[in-house]
């Protein structure tokens, strides 16, 4: 993955846009209109002829329109991204036309509170009116149009950048081709919520809050601020993180003051707070905060499932395994929902220590899943499979075990027992090579679940949507019948509870194809009667104590375990390489010839497909 | 578990002690006096009359003096602790003497803030001197000097109330038998204590609180200590715990103001602040958390071993799962120097959703670890091991395994393998038998290490010291060296990553004892070489799809490990029940005769002990 990162700064500039409006103003989603707006924006790139490779960039509560570059030389920091945009960086300015924007409500140049109110010619203050996220969304809608593009490429945000990547989707389900969220939820948390709450609180408990109108003496409620800053600030920290960058370190050369400390952490947390007080307006957080935990898709729109019903976007959803303001199981709740629609969408969980800030410090894996996710390359095509989008921390089992299995022939038995243009649920589906080979000959859509960042990254690169996952806590969240065909290739050896995934995949599936070493082949019972020694195979080639096959069991033991759940075996393959396995299987031995069994299998009161490739 | 549930209302009454002082009066740790000192507290049951029952139960942040029973008919409800103390509870007031108070620096009969400064005859206020943890001890063993008692039977406290037990054994190394310290911390975390710092501040800002000096008027920082609560409420709940209770739930029937919400947790935080503030005085909540922030037995002993070192208390520390205030991983920190030391030291992580409140509201299991540790029986005398002390849910592999191995004879073969006296780490220890026969038998001292919360609390109730923990995560919380013997009965084949355990039991003892089943034994390889399936027998007693046996190897396999590894297995022993077995093993035939090895093993270049018992 080389990054060609430019070695110069790149100079922008924020611009603003006056669009023209209605005779009454701006409709905000409450009724209520806005006499004027002014949005605040910058763009990085350029637009291609088509118009089709806009990126919208959906900034975080306290970000602006500067998400990238330099305003100039003196500047002693670059937009708030810079580390993503840019020429050759994961989101390619040389390729795509990036738009950032300060949102609605903020106070960096887009109309908020701040702004003066021209039927009175002060600043709004508290005539202010409330805003949704629909409304932010609408603004950047507008903005869009007002630059030429009626299509977005996609749309991306973290935090409450994702709330807004969502809106658009539900909002203009036709107009974003690709949603990436990440770090974010369809709602806050009750938890979240409560921090939110008592942030607002401490600001309108301020005296010099005045309702909001305090801007004609400059005296605002700083100190109110201050502090819903430092209730804010300590949730987007992890636990692990603060351990690591305070501790109980104690701060050299201050004289705390009485019940205060000289904790590293407390002089950090004013520190970051009287920053915050000069870079940010009162009205505006209490605006966007409110905004923020009012937001609701599932509340809005009736459900989650109404909400996305209409959306045509693919999506990609990313959590952070430290973030406990927007937990990663809010993230599985959209996914799951956009699933059960047979929706195109991905979710990945980044392993972070920082909390939920990392979306913007996790660059490294954050970068290549957002690249990936835009810039799928269409790899050679079938018959022949690349190994070389597997990096070296993949699964040592499927780079061992794919000697014997992985080629191109065996993808060929397995796609036989599938038939065309079917959905299949790959469990445990490493680089997605077999979604992808099903789908370029015989149509066959699919989802592959795993669990290891470097095959879903490489799942993304094919196009192959996946939701990296762990296969032993089940697959509660795939719904019920989703699929056609649910597919556990060489993943039920090394599963925690064989029968539960069985139970699941025809839970999930009309079908099960599973995958399997048979430890009762013909040179595994040799090496333990004869040696006595667990076997090390082709088939089986790791040593005792280091294998990920934890259980180890025959075709005659799978036959035996489908017979008592009520399992029918449609047909059973074999993969032996010998000539004496292929004659055994050949004359009625299979549970003595096969090195590998494939077979594919359902509930036998369900009627079974006609297909019989035997 | 039989409670004799008392069915009566206890009444009981908050008492004062005034006690005797110097001629200045209280000494506290800064070196500051108070010229007179009022205890408020009640006991619960009756003092023996060697006064050699009493346990002291150190209060929490905002808990007083009365912790079980009721004052009157007319109370709404009883003590803060009253399901865990009483006659027939899991502190049981009719074999011991229960003592509570209300602490020092409170606001519940105990000196204060708000008490009266004898030498301006107006209350302290701002006048009040910094107090520490270890001052608060200092009250309550004069208050228990006062009562009669010398030694503590026992210590116990939860989270504020926790550090008050830890420093209980620091301070009073030799008055102390047991302590017990649950969702505790020997110093906050970073995290912790930035919530602490911001709720202290948004009391300071409060215009109202004026230094602490507003008794005079009635008119204290109410606003600010609201807030100052809802930030520490928030603390003490689990996320999930407030998704089941809150999530996004409306209330009706409110009229929110501008910027507020009719969110029910917005409304919960509204009820709970203002019922805190009726009953706590801002001066108490900033001086005891200001204390509990600058607790830090590292740094106040130079580390957290010399803080314990002189301690003669037995210590079972609690962590709760879902406690993010004081994480279990603080918990493991000083149960992993407890260990290094040779203290008598166990450790519980109860599983519970409630967040750090937990250890007022998760009574059931807390209340079985609670007793079993306070009132250890000793059971049946060896030979003979009783079995009826574990309880149904306990690991199956235990239950059923032991049909064939877990009788005295087995237990009997396993301890020729040990010298007297010597110290021994059980890995995967059960219900803590081995170790229980071990030391009657042998005057073996061993320390458990098990997963399942039955298994320790069975090892409690035998006085067997254990760490709860999952073996899959290694030992690396036991210190290098410290045992003479590792003991891995019956685990091995249930273990992830056996080599890395191998390498750990020889890192941390001297020698390792291991026992397993044998994979080659005769009737196992006939199972698959004949019938082509996977063998199940006495000693694999399992289907292959529901065995915790995820590693099955041989006596071979394990030999070949072990001179790889540089392992050196100083004997083998076999466990065979059949004739033919038992044959094959005399005639040298170890790994097609043992059902089970039994063997000990140590790195070749260190010189082996002496018994030879074969």
């Amino acid at each position: 993955m080389t990054q060609m990162l430019s070695e110069e700064k790149i100079f922008v500039q924020t611009q603003i846009l006056r669009p023209q409006l209605d005779v009454e103003g701006f409709r905000l989603v409450s009724g209520a209109f806005l006499p004027e707006l002014e949005i605040a924006y910058e763009t990085y790139g350029t637009l291609n002829a088509y118009q089709s490779n806009a990126i919208f960039i959906c900034s975080h509560l306290t970000s602006d329109a500067h998400a990238a570059g330099w305003h100039s030389e003196d500047d002693k920091q670059p937009g708030w991204w810079d580390e993503m945009i840019g020429p050759g960086k994961s989101i390619d300015t040389l390729r795509h036309f990036v738009i950032a924007s300060n949102m609605l409500g903020g106070c960096k140049g887009t109309t908020g509170p701040a702004s003066i109110d021209p039927r009175s010619g002060k600043p709004y203050g508290s005539n202010f009116p409330v805003i949704e996220i629909a409304d932010i969304v609408n603004v950047q809608r507008l903005l869009t149009k007002n630059l030429g593009i009626d299509v977005l490429e996609a749309v991306i945000g973290g935090s409450l950048g994702g709330m807004q990547a969502l809106q658009w989707t539900v909002s203009y389900p036709d107009k974003v081709k690709k949603c990436m969220g990440i770090a974010t939820a369809a709602s806050l948390s009750a938890q979240a919520l409560g921090f939110e709450v008592i942030g607002r609180k401490v600001i309108l408990e301020d005296s010099s809050f005045r309702m909001g109108d305090y801007y004609s003496d400059g005296k605002g409620p700083d100190r109110g601020l201050r502090l819903a800053r430092m209730i804010g600030h300590l949730t987007y920290l992890s636990s692990a993180s603060m351990d690591t960058k305070f501790g109980r370190q104690h701060r050299e050369g201050i004289k705390p003051g009485k019940f205060e400390t000289d904790f590293s952490i407390e002089s950090y947390l004013d520190h970051k707070a009287d920053a915050f007080v000069g870079r940010f307006d009162a009205n505006s957080y209490l605006h966007i905060t409110y905004a923020m935990d009012c937001f609701d898709l599932a509340r809005s729109y009736g459900s989650l499932e109404d909400a996305f019903k209409k959306t045509q976007a693919e999506f990609l959803l990313v959590a952070l395994s430290s973030d406990w303001l927007f937990p990663p199981e809010q993230t599985r709740d959209i996914t799951r929902v956009l699933l059960k629609q047979g929706k195109v969408a991905s979710e990945i969980t980044l392993n972070s220590p920082y909390g939920h800030d990392a979306f913007l410090l996790e660059v490294e894996n954050l970068g290549r899943v957002i690249e990936s996710f835009l810039n799928p390359v269409d790899h050679t095509p079938f018959p022949g499979i690349r190994k070389d989008s597997v990096t070296e921390s993949s699964r040592r089992s499927r780079e061992k075990q794919e000697t014997i299995f992985n080629s191109t022939e065996d993808f060929v038995r397995l796609r036989d027992l599938i038939e065309p243009q079917s959905h299949v649920l790959d469990v445990g589906c490493g680089d997605g090579s077999l979604i992808d080979f099903l789908w370029k000959t015989k149509r066959v859509t699919g989802v592959g679940i795993d669990i290891d960042l470097d095959s879903v990254v490489a799942c993304l690169a094919k196009n192959v949507p996946v939701f990296q996952t762990n296969v032993d806590e089940g697959l509660a969240d795939v719904g019920t019948g989703l699929f056609d065909y649910a597919i556990l290739n060489r993943t039920l050896q090394e599963v925690r509870h064989p029968v539960m995934l069985l139970r699941e995949l025809l839970r999930v599936a009309k079908k099960g194809i599973v995958t399997f070493p048979n430890f009762a082949h013909l040179r595994n019972r040799v090496s333990l009667a004869i040696q006595g020694v667990m076997p090390i195979s082709e088939s089986l080639p790791y040593s005792w104590h280091n294998t990920p096959n934890i259980h180890l069991f025959s075709y005659a033991d799978f036959e035996a375990l489908c017979k008592s759940e009520g399992i029918h075996i449609e047909c059973a393959l074999s993969i032996g390489r010998s000539v004496l396995s292929r004659l055994l299987v050949k004359t009625g031995f299979l549970n003595l010839g096969a090195e590998y069994a494939i077979v594919r299998i359902s509930y036998q009161n369900k009627p079974s497909a006609s297909i019989n490739p035997t």
